[in-house]
């Protein structure tokens, strides 16, 4: 969800249907969260084990709180129309340094919870003699920090930030002219590629896209 | 240490002190990370524990050889004064993105170190009853969370980085001219406060000093 914006295949779609991938993978990411925590608190309930007393629980409570803040205020700001294009201006940095610090929060957790875990179930043989499966974890633990900086690497590349597109062009009738410019034919294209992959077929609908897409432009300078 | 080119007082530094202090401190953090690496072989080897098995120790591990490899560099390529400008200015990003890279694993690797410990040490009442003493832990790792993500938002803000000096100025002579521009001033303001905190005073010693900030200069852009 963090790198939608960095693919460069993305960048052939409309912003609209960048913003939905976005924010339907964090949606899809939210709903999966919330599932394991239910999964974790009636685990613990079932063997008598407290709740939240590690600092794993505390660390991870918090992360999704702020996370479900941050999906909150990402729908109400940037994907519903009525935020005025100052305050998404101010806000988008803000949004993007919360993601990113709750992302790398969130592989904290996940690596205390992982150590956490391997303490409590390898008892015979234990987790210090290094039975094969600790190595397997610890490599997967490993694997996980490594996934993380190659996403904070992408995610913090300027020249890999979407080609800035200028309002005008968005402004203008789909199909560009054929002399136009670079920036103009890869509106074009985007907005081709938008309606064969979304299957558009109602003019009204389009027409929102285009006004969403269009105050959604100027909100990331 | 990461934050010494986000202090609006270090601006008033020349550019090569402001460094002196990033590379002072951070060599600094080398050597009580290779003491508190010493003490905790040592803490095993007396008490018979292993060494090297938990996913904490792994990842410290990398994060040090990361830690000393970035220091090295730093000290290679942006302090002496022979690598090329475009070689400083093709590393600075990495160097930028490494440095708070492996600062948010240390800090990773500090939450999962304190969830052991806590394992590990509470054993009547345990962890899991929320003796005092894990509550005050479990706050400090918050607090831990919390300056990470402080240090992270500091570093990456645009316009608290250090207002960039005009080349050409720093060629000028020393003191400058009293109609001189505000970036003038400032450099000579910097000079000065170099000169007398470092209390250099030969002449040989501070045109070797100038010439490294001139090459530094232009490395940063």
């Amino acid at each position: 969800a963090i790198i939608v914006y960095r693919l460069p295949w993305t960048w052939k779609c409309s912003k609209l249907l960048m913003k939905f991938i976005h924010a339907g993978l964090n949606t899809i990411a939210m709903i999966l969260a919330i599932v394991s925590m239910v999964a974790v608190f009636e685990f613990h309930n079932a063997r008598n084990i407290p709740n939240m007393y590690s600092l794993h629980s505390w660390i991870g409570l918090t992360a999704v709180i702020f996370y479900s803040l941050q999906l909150f205020l990402g729908f109400a700001v940037f994907l519903l129309p009525f935020a005025p294009v100052p305050l998404r201006a101010a806000l988008m940095p803000i949004h993007v340094y919360s993601g990113l610090t709750i992302f790398a929060t969130v592989i904290a957790t996940a690596l205390m919870g992982i150590t956490e875990k391997l303490i409590f179930s390898l008892k015979n043989p234990a987790y210090s003699a290094s039975p094969p499966e600790a190595t397997f974890v610890n490599c997967l633990g490993l694997l996980l920090v490594i996934f993380g900086a190659l996403i904070l690497w992408m995610a913090s590349r300027p020249h890999w930030k979407r080609p800035p597109e200028e309002n005008a062009k968005v402004l203008g009738p789909i199909g560009g002219t054929p002399e136009g410019t670079e920036a103009e034919s890869t509106m074009a294209d985007g907005s081709n590629a938008d309606k064969s992959d979304l299957r558009i077929s109602s003019e009204a609908a389009r027409k929102q896209n285009l006004k969403l897409d269009e105050a959604g432009q100027r909100s990331t300078m």
